[in-house]
């Protein structure tokens, strides 16, 4: 299965840096990288090297010196793909890392695909295919808690759990399978308590699991927020006030896998997407309206919707509004209601507010002035109550992979159908069957099920020289 | 002179990458590192390793992991900084690369200044200052000439051979100074042939090195190119029909030093920079109008000057405007005159011209289809061979860097008078003081005599990490 060439790639950031670093992975990685390095002692050969060590010396193309250079020597199974590697830290300029690639691939390396080292790294059994892709995750983490999310998955997360849960299972259809093999002698090998007890079991976790992905999904990407309100209460001003406070370590996300470039604020390590949406006309219009749809539309996608009313305005009609909104509402989005202009109301428009308005279950209210930049701190807090992501453990076991979540909704369909079908008395193979199914999608999350094309849909979204 | 403290940089490319590395030097580089690394050998410590080594753990912030690493150790003086150094290989995400850099600058480093591991090697005594200045410019290099002149500087170039020849001159100085003192008995210590010869020496190999610095100049900013001509003789055809050719390594120029961009051409190694200019209008006005002028003072850029005249246009008046642009030519410019339309044009007209026009010292002529793309090849090589810059051996002394250039006129201006000074008798003190200055000027080159602004200024425009 394992491709048996020497792949080579610029692992660094593209463009201008002080150093880069080119990487060759394979058997032959020590033997090319002695096509191209000299070092000045002379005769001295990588080859001849021990692990782990760094060596000084140039590359060489010809009688050309492109660079003076440093190499890491890391030899299988002790490195980061399972086979010999060779690291060449080199001077940054673009010209030298295009030679020098350009040289390893004359001497015989090829050039390596997106993924392709930790394709390899999973491949020669370094890590399951779900910690391999949280590898992706990781380099692509852009805030305390995809960080946080990435490395877990990469410490083995849930996928060695799973693994244990499948060998389980492994077992104990072996025995019904054995079964049918006896089955005009109507033996039972297997155990249909400890098969149902298993099964409720693996039903929960994976209940658990996918129950968590909306959550993994929103720190992956952001927790995406709706700000909606009548036009002029204040929207864009809150928005801004929110934005001046960033004190975001990454502000610039050009370069993830977002399409869309959207107001991204970091509060805590949690990244909250602001989804643009137009405002709500203030008009005796139906709220049905054209426009006033798509802004609807548009809210479907919002885990936490701020609905921002001007305390100003006829409290009456601000209440009015609110009730058409709360409609468009649904059950698992978190609503934080903002009134905007507390200082110019007053306590009496607000005490007035709260006294005509019980808040709902999923609903919270605070008093800011976007303006004045007053009270924009409580409202940072609420929402990062709201998202749920503040409390996540070092430890907790969050699914932000959607071929994941795929994965466990389907192997949850089997279990299920195990668990009825034991109660409903169902015939042996037809348990065995919905059995199989379910190891067959549990196995494909942690890659011990993997076809090329899984694979490649997988690693296709790496970046190269990774 | 050295501040002892340690310091931290990401020393890759800005932006996401497979891996990033970090760098720390200084003397606590190891100790510091050891307050983050964990290894999974329990109790190992990164202050124990041997020089050359590579080690994997991670990098802990209290208890939490921000990620897997592999820290190389580089042990005082066998680093780049000569001082210890250890480099911190982690995964390319900017979150890390951030979150790594702040602990580091928590445990007791201070973030590196643009340019300050170079200046530190310099400090060092690893290299001279013109091998520093000589390493930013590899890093910036984009093209193989430019790139084969940065190396030369870097191994040692021409300072080496200016450090000996200052050294001469000290001995030389050392015994006029001498004869000072003793000034009453006229004894002669110094020899005055040698100071002669030497001096003599000395004068040409400066001629020959700030000679050089226009074809330095070229090679590192690419070979200032004009086209010019009437308006519609083909001159946008004809640089796109250029382009269209490129087979550029580098074509993406982003984050090198020039200002404007301009459409930049790689011809076998060698960049070629076309300065827009507006067309020649074909107009009967006198040629001195006003925006004819302004691409007459835009020429005196060029080194090269591409004329090109449209073949099927009248000879007479073809040649009556080419006589006006000759004028406006500089001795030191070279003038390729370009037929364009040869293939409407025909024989007879490309005939007719050359028998009408001798050409001149600096010039040569071609003729081509810019539209057919026919002859280009041949214009692209008249361009190579005219520029000079093909030529260049990797033994070639060039003199890129404005900053020694200017350097060296002063030294060459001293040691002239040096010279002048032994032909007419002048007394020897100011004989001395003019050796003095030379030898003042010759040590700003290789940073003998450097003060913290020379330094400040040649290493602010360095990048972060480097």
């Amino acid at each position: 299965m394992i491709d048996q060439s020497t792949i080579c790639a610029i692992s660094t950031a593209p463009g201008v840096g002080g150093i880069a670093v080119l990487r060759l992975s394979g058997a032959e990685a020590l033997p090319i990288a002695d096509k191209v390095f000299n070092s000045p002692k002379e005769g001295k050969r990588l080859v001849d090297q021990k692990a782990n060590t760094l060596h000084f010396g140039t590359i060489k193309e010809n009688d050309k010196i492109i660079d003076e250079v440093v190499v890491s020597i890391f030899r299988a199974p002790h490195s980061f793909t399972g086979e010999d590697v060779v690291e060449i830290s080199c001077h940054g300029s673009q010209y030298i890392q295009q030679t020098i690639l350009q040289l390893l691939m004359k001497k015989g390396a090829r050039i390596a695909n997106p993924g392709e080292y930790t394709q390899r790294a999973f491949l020669n059994g370094k890590m399951d295919l779900s910690q391999a892709e949280a590898v992706a995750d990781l380099i692509a983490s852009d805030s305390a808690a995809a960080h946080k999310m990435a490395m877990n998955q990469m410490k083995g997360g849930f996928s060695k759990e799973l693994m244990n849960l499948r060998n389980e299972l492994l077992q104990i259809v072996s025995l019904i399978e054995l079964e049918l093999d006896f089955s005009e002698e109507e033996v039972e090998f297997a155990d249909r308590t400890q098969l149902t007890n298993l099964a409720t079991n693996i039903s929960e976790m994976i209940q658990d699991l996918a129950g968590s992905f909306s959550l993994g999904n929103a720190i992956k990407n952001g927790v995406p927020v709706a700000i909606i309100g009548e036009t002029n209460v204040g929207k864009s001003t809150l928005l801004n006030a929110l934005l001046n406070e960033e004190k975001a370590i990454v502000s610039d996300i050009e370069g993830t896998t977002r399409d869309v470039i959207e107001d991204v604020i970091n509060i805590e390590g949690v990244s909250f997407r602001f989804i643009d949406t137009a405002g709500i006309r203030n008009t005796k219009d139906k709220i049905e309206s054209l426009g006033i749809e798509r802004t609807f539309q548009k809210l479907q996608q919002a885990q936490v919707v701020l609905y921002m009313i001007d305390l100003s305005r006829s409290l009456k009609e601000n209440i009015a509004r609110l009730e058409e909104v709360r409609e468009k509402i649904q059950d698992h989005q978190e609503v934080i209601i903002v009134g905007n202009k507390a200082d110019v109301a007053g306590k009496k428009a607000i005490d007035a507010l709260l006294a005509d308005l019980p808040l709902e279950r999923n609903e919270d209210i605070c008093f800011i002035s976007a303006k004045e930049q007053k009270n924009i701190s409580q409202l940072r807090e609420l929402l990062l109550e709201v998202s749920n992501v503040a409390n996540l453990n070092t430890q907790d076991v969050i699914v932000s992979n959607a071929r994941h979540y795929e994965a466990l909704v389907k192997a949850g369909e089997a279990i299920d159908r195990v668990i009825a079908g034991i109660h409903n008395g169902i015939s042996n193979d037809f348990v065995s069957q919905d059995i199989r199914e379910c190891m067959h999608y549990l196995g494909e999350i942690t890659g011990a099920i993997n076809t090329d094309e899984v694979l490649g849909n997988i690693f296709k979204n790496f970046c190269i020289g990774k």
